[in-house]
Order: C-alpha cells, then structure tokens, then sequence
C-alpha cells in the first residue's frame, strides 16, 4: 500500500451515459449520466483518487449517421478523430455532472478531461483482420456505399448489417504522466474516453492515427496498471459474473482467482458477448499488478467496493 | 516577473488548423496544423511555459451541417455539446503535431488537451439578441428548417444566409487550477477550444450548458489574465494591426499603447471584420495585469515576440 490515498480506476459502460434503446436525445444523455454517477461520487467522498473510463458506442454510433448521410456536404472524419471527438462531449458530459454531484456532497474535488492518445502495434492482427462492430444497423443500400469506400461491413447476430473495424491491444497510455500527476492532486479525471485514439510510433514522422478501436475495458486495465491502481472496477449492465451465462443452472460468482477466471473463459462458462473481455481485462490487470478487480452493474458500485455485490477478481 | 519560466497563452486562428477555403478534408487539415506550429514549438525551445486556445469556426460548421442534414435519423447535437466535441477532435491534432514537431527539434516537452468550461452570465444581453454568424453558409429551404426549430437566421455581408448565435462575455475559466497546475510544470496545454463549452451556475442545479459560443480571443485574454501570463498573442492571417485598414492611407502599426488602440476601435480605424475584437481583447489583457500583447500572422509569430513583427500593445 502507498502512504497517500488508494487509486481506482472505473471503467463505465455506454449504458451509463445512454439510457436503454438505439436512439437517446442529450437531454436523455445527460438526464442519464447525472443519474449514473452515484458510484463515482461515493467513491471520491471516500478519499479514493479516481480515474474514470467510458466507452462511446452509441455516441459514435451517432457520429457515423451524420458523416455517412452528409458525406456528399462535407469530407467524413476517420474513427480516430471520432473518438477524440465523442471525447470531447462525452467527457464534457461527465465531468459535469460529477462536479455537480460532488458539490451537493459537499466535496470541493475538481473533475478534469484528458484528451488521450493509446500507442498500439500497426502490425497487431487485429488491424488486418477487422471483427469489431460498431455504430448502428445500416441500410442495405448505406453499407454498399461504406463497401465501395474501402470499409468492411457484415451481418451482426441480429443480422443487421454494421460496419467493422479492427480492435488492436493498447500498449501504453501515451499521457499517462499527465493523468498520474492529476491523479496525484486528487483531480477525478475522465481519460481514454472511448478506449483512446489509437497511434502508433512512426519512426520518422512520430505519432501517427490508426482507422480502429480500443476496448475501453483493455484500455481501462492498462491505465489501472500503469497508475499502480490498487483498484479496477468495471461498471457495467449485469449485476456479476455468472458461470454457465444463459444455462438454466447459470450461477453468479461473488469472487474468482485469476486462474480460475480463465478456465470458465477458456471452457466458454462465461457465454456469448461482451462479459468475456471483460473478465480478460479484469485478469490481466490482477496478474500483472496484484490488485483487485470488480466486475459489477453501476447502480451496485459502491456495494461492490465494500464486498456486498459484483464479483471480485483476485489473484 | 516570477522567479519561474514566464507563460504566454497563444490565441491560434482558425486558419492554423484549416487551409483557406471552405471545405478541407481531415488530411489537409493535418497538414495545414503541422505547417502552423512553428511559432508554438519556437517559444516551447525558448522555455516558454505555454497555454495554446484555439478556433473551431471551419470544424464547427462542418459538424452544423452533419447534425441538420442527419437530423431525421439521429437528434441534432446543441452548440455546447459541438464545442466540447470539436475540441476534442482539434485538440487531438494540435497535440498530436507539437508533439511530433517538439521531438524533432529535441525537446522532450508534454502536451494535453483539456476539455474546458468558461463561465458566462445567463443575463448576458448577447444571449437575448444573438449576432455571431456561425456554420458555413445555408440553402434557403435549410434556412427555413433552422428558423421553424427556434434557432435565428440572417444574411452576412456576402448575401449567405448563416445561423447566428449569442456570444456572451467570458467571465471565468472553470478549469484553471487544473491548466495552471499542468501549465506550471512545463505541460503546453491545449485549453478554451473553440472559446470553451459556455456555461452557468445554476443555484439548484449547479453548472449547466448554455446553447452559445464564446469568442476565442477574449477566452485567451481571460485565461491569460487569470494564468497571470507575462504575454499574450493573437495569431491570425494579418501580419499586424493597421490603423484605417482598407483605405488607401492604410498604416502598419508596430506598437499601440491600450489607449492609442481604444481611439482606434471607436473612430472605426480597424476596419469592418475580426479585427476591432481581436484588439478589445488585447486591450483588456494588458490593461488589467501590465503584460505584453501583440497581434501577428501565425507564420510571424516567434519575429513578432522578439518585436520584430506584427503589433505589440502594452499599457
């Protein structure tokens, strides 16, 4: 344990920002997040030092409509600038309503957005071989147009069509002193928004973008790891993880070594979607820093800290 | 003068990060905002500590025209929400590029982008009769469409029909304990983009967005004033202030005091345009904390503070 208060690092779903259903208005959104924000709040009242993570789904979901349907108008913008884009708002958003939050809690603690930069491999397979949906169903005449603009499209499990792009690990956080330092004074900074805009080292020019996306919750563990984080928690739409997801003896699991994390990962115990990544973000980060993870919906957050809900994930 | 490196805040036009013309695609504005960085990267080698404000007018009338013509599909974002946005995007570029230009003139110096609140009066009389042309110019029938949704239209000096919004006056700069923090320690942070998100303190509610846009060269005098810099400068696309701009008589002015350029600006001696304003902000910069401003083209800058170029105004 370090002498100064503990760090968390908290990475929230989209479903904290959107309300449930494909199209939200920012009323909703921000109506949304105030409400979503209670676990931040108590967490910084509790003297943690914070950084908070979000995804963007469906505001770049949003993003692609408009540059898609205007691209006649106007040139449309790569997912990069996107993601630094949806940050921008989706940070403004937050930060925000967590000041407002605070102030009502009678907390003085400042909130600030990083713009950050996430150095992945350009020769990281996933950049060849896309497999990552995003943005909303197309029609079909919208994804032959993306087709002949060199994107790929395919057909999700619902059998809508979506865009997909390539999903290459984060390596490093590329202002992680800026936030560390941040952290340090006791800012709650909202950083890698979106997973971070991916870059990579050219050697000749320096950074350079890269047309992809980060997961957040991969991006979230690197930052957790890199801030020497004693905490990760993972805010999302299910209340833990279950073993046997989706079968009818499926059972929630209060807590989990790292190892066996894997084996229900591996044997396919943790279901179809997004709670497999997840569980891999939360072990990495254990193995590697001796932290604990969490894994639980939003709304138990501060349960989940205290031992009373989610699942915990230790080595 | 402190004991420390002396801080400049730089007021970047938007001709830094967009090329002349109406439409430019994300490429060219990469590389129009690597061209423009040279002053930023000079004063950086100097030892400056820095802060840079940027414009978001090109980006932010490209985004005006996705969220109208998208508008059936997805909700159209407010003004705020398009700040923070644009902000975001532009502030991802301007960092990426002094980032790459300082490591190639051997500088190991960080650079962050933070998203940015600036504080304004809701009983601002510029929010009651709005007069800042924003957005590219608009067909009539979309002109129509803006008006029958409550938002106000007019023709510029070119016939256009443009969308014109409040630009209330700039009180405060919500984060600037944190960009004083960074700046202090040697960050060059990227702050107040596009004029900053405009907001309110509501008693009940706390901070809340307001649907305007703050004029970026008197956001940059204020977090100039506040960052207690020792100089300001306003980068545009004039080499210097003229007295009786566009008259045969016109006169390059190398220096005004804050009262010479007060006659100027009510005898109309700055001319019709963006001038008059770029000057009131100087003005009110250097008569409240004793600094140096000066007004230059972006390609002169690093000439104009070794006052070799453009307008240097001082009390």
């Amino acid at each position: 344990m370090s002498d100064g208060p503990r760090t968390a690092v908290l990475a929230l779903g989209g479903n904290a920002i959107s309300p449930p259903g494909e199209r939200s208005s920012i009323a909703d959104q921000f109506r949304h997040t105030r409400d979503s924000l209670g676990p931040i709040v108590d967490l910084a009242v509790e003297g943690w030092n914070l950084c908070v993570v979000h995804g963007n789904g469906p505001q770049v979901g949003d993003e692609l409509v408009r540059n898609e349907v205007a691209r006649s108008e106007v040139a449309p913008l790569p997912l990069g600038v996107l993601v630094a884009n949806t940050a921008g708002w989706i940070g403004y958003m937050i930060q925000q309503s967590i000041e407002n939050a605070l102030r009502k809690a009678g907390s003085g603690r400042r909130v600030a957005t990083v713009i950050t930069q996430v150095v992945v491999d350009p020769a990281d397979p996933a950049l060849s071989a896309p497999t990552k949906f995003i943005g909303h169903a197309v029609p079909e005449a919208r994804a032959a147009a993306l087709e002949r603009d060199g994107h790929t499209v395919r057909r999700d499990a619902r059998g809508n069509h979506r865009r997909v792009v390539g999903s290459p690990a984060p390596l490093a956080i590329h202002e992680l002193d800026i936030i560390r330092d941040l952290v340090k004074r006791g800012v709650i900074v909202i950083a890698c928004g979106g997973g971070g805009i991916p870059v990579y080292r050219d050697p000749r020019l320096g950074l350079e973008g890269v047309d992809a996306v980060v997961d957040k919750d991969f991006a979230a563990a690197v930052l957790a790891r890199e801030l020497g984080a004693e905490l990760f928690v993972i805010l999302t739409d299910v209340d833990a993880v279950y073993a046997d997801w989706g079968q009818p003896n499926q059972r929630r699991l209060t807590s989990l070594t790292a190892d066996q994390a894997d084996v229900l990962d591996r044997t396919g115990g943790l279901g179809e979607g997004s709670m497999a990544p997840k569980v891999r973000a939360a072990v990495d980060y254990v193995r590697r820093t001796g932290g604990r993870a969490i894994i639980t919906e939003l709304s138990r957050g501060i349960d989940a800290v205290h031992g009373k809900a989610g699942t915990t994930i230790a080595r």
